[in-house]
C-alpha cells in the first residue's frame, strides 16, 4: 500500500493489529565477505513497532494483545498488509497471526 | 455507486459503517514541478467524514466505533463500497476493516 | 420475482427484512431538456416502504431495525430480492445490508 | 421428492420448517380470455399449510415461528424442498427463508 | 457402508443421529397389476428405527431429538449415511436433517 | 502416517479424539471355504482402543466422550487419520464423527 | 520459514501454539546395517520443545494447553508452520492440531 506518511511513527494500529518491520538478513558473512544477493533470504523475523489497543471479545471487552512494541516476533510466511513509507517496508498483522516471540 | 445526492453531508452511515474520502496524492514535487500522471499513485490514506452509531455485539449492545469524523486513517488495498457524489468519490468501510489511525 | 399483488402495501416484511423502492434518476436536465436514455443511470438510493419487526439476537430478543418507513437509504450495488408489482419494481434487503441513511 | 402420501395433511413439519403451496397464477384475463401458457408466470406467493414447532435458539429454547397456517407469504425465488403428493406440488422452507407476509 | 452386523437392531446411533429405513414404493397397482420397474420411484419416506440420545447444545446439555422410533418421516433428497445389513439398506441422518413427521 | 511406535498402547488420544481399529472382514465362508480376495469388503465397523479426555465446550468444560475403550462402533466411510504401527493399521476419529455404537 | 536465530530456545510460542521437532527415523537396522535412504520414512512423531500460554476461550480466559515441553506427540500428516534454525527443522502447531500423546 502506498502512503504519503512522513514517518511510520504516525501510524497507530486499530483493534488487534500489530505494526512490524521485517528484520533484514545479513548481507555479509561473519568474516565480512559480502554474500551474493541470491544467497540472502528474506527472514520471517520482525520487530514490533506499534500495537493496537486490542480486539473485542464477544462480551465487548478488549483483549490484551500478546506482544508489545520492541518485541521481536516470528511472522507467518504469508499474510499481513504491506505498507510502504519512503523506501522502507512495513507490515500490519493481526495479533493472533504472529507465531512466536523471540527472546534474546 | 451512483447517487443524486447534492452533498455528501446528507449521508449518515448505518451500524458500523464509516464514510471516508481518500486523500489525493500530490501531483507536484516539493519543488513545484508537476509529476507525470503515471508517477502519481493512489494513496491508501483517507479522511473520516462520518461514522455510524456502531454495530451490535452478540448481546445487542452497541459497540463504540474506533474512529471519529476528522480522523485520518489507513484503509485496506481492496474492499469498501465506492460512492460518487458529483465529481467526488467516497467510500464506505466497516469499522473493523480500517487498519490504522494516522496521527500527525 | 413475480407476484399477483394488487398493491405493494399488502406486503409485510418478515424478521429483519426491509422493503424499499429505488429512486428513479431524473430523465431531464435542470433546464428541462430530456437526457438520452444512456445518460440516465440507475441510482443506489431508495425509499423505505416497510420494515420487518426485526431479527432475533442470540438470546431470542428482537433487534430494533435501523431504519423506518419513509427513510431514504443508500442501498448496496448488488443483492436484495427484487419484487415486481404491476409495472413497479421493489426490493427486499436485510436491515444490515443497507449502507447509510440519507438526510435531506 | 416423491411420496406415497394420501394427503398433504398428514405432513407435520419438524423444527423451523414451514409447509407451503405456491399460489397458481391466473390463466385467464380479467375479461375471461385464456392466456397463452407462455404468458402464465409462476408466482412467488404461497399459502402456509403447516408450521413446525420452531427451531432452537442457542440456549435450547424454541423460537416462535413468524408465520401461521393460513398466512399468505412471499417465498424466495430459489430454495425450499419440493414435495409431490398426487398431482399437487408443495414446498418446505425454513421459517427465516420466507420473505414477507401478504396481508389482504 | 459395509457391515458384518447380524441385525440392524444392534445399532445404537450416537449423539443426534437417527437410523431410518426408507419405505419401499408399491410395485403393484391398487388393482393388483405389477408396475414396470421404471415406474417404481424411490420414496422419500422412511421409518425411524432408532434415535441417538441427542446432540449437545452450547452449554453441554443434551437436546431432545424431534422424532422417536416408530415415527414415519420425510427424509431429504440427498444426504444421510447409507448402511447395508445383509440385503437391506438403511440410512443414518442427523435429527435436524429430517424434514417432517408423517402422521397417519 | 508412519510411526516408530513399539505398541499402539503407548498412544493416548488428545481432546475429543478416539483411537479405533477397523474390524477385519471374514475371509472364509461359514462353511470354512476361503473367499476370493475381491469378495472381501472392508468393513465400517471398528473397535475403540483408546479415548481422549474430551474436547472443551465454549465455557471451557470438558465434554464427556460418547464411547469408551472396548466399544464396537460404526465409523464413517471417509475421514479419520490413519496410523500404522508395524503391520497393523489404526485410525483416529473425533468423537462426533463416529456414527453409532454396535451392541452385541 | 527462514530465521537468523542462534538457538531454537529463543523461540516462545504465542497463544495456543506448540513448538515441536520431528523425531528422526532410524537409518540403521537393529543389527546395525544402514538402511537405503529410500527405506527411511519421515515419522509423524515429534518432541514438544515449547508451549504457548494457551489460547483464549470466548470469555477471554486462557485455555490450558494439552501438552507440555518434553512430551512426545503424534502430529498430523499435513499442516504446521515449518521453521529452520541452522540445519535443523522445527514446526509450530496449534495445540488442538496435535493428535495424541505418546507414552513410553
Amino acid at each position: 500500500m502506498t502512503t504519503a506518511l512522513k514517518s511510520i511513527k504516525s501510524l497507530a494500529p486499530l483493534l488487534d493489529r500489530v505494526l512490524v518491520q521485517r528484520i533484514k538478513a545479513q548481507t555479509k558473512t561473519a568474516g565480512g565477505i559480502f554474500l551474493p544477493e541470491s544467497a540472502v533470504k528474506e527472514l520471517n523475523e520482525a520487530k514490533v513497532l506499534a500495537v493496537g489497543p486490542g480486539g473485542f471479545d464477544k462480551d465487548g471487552k478488549r483483549m490484551t494483545p500478546s506482544v508489545a512494541p520492541g518485541d521481536k516476533v516470528l511472522i507467518p510466511q504469508y499474510g499481513g498488509s504491506p505498507i510502504k513509507v519512503g523506501e522502507e517496508e512495513y507490515s500490519l498483522f493481526r495479533d493472533h497471526e504472529l507465531l512466536a516471540k523471540i527472546n534474546e
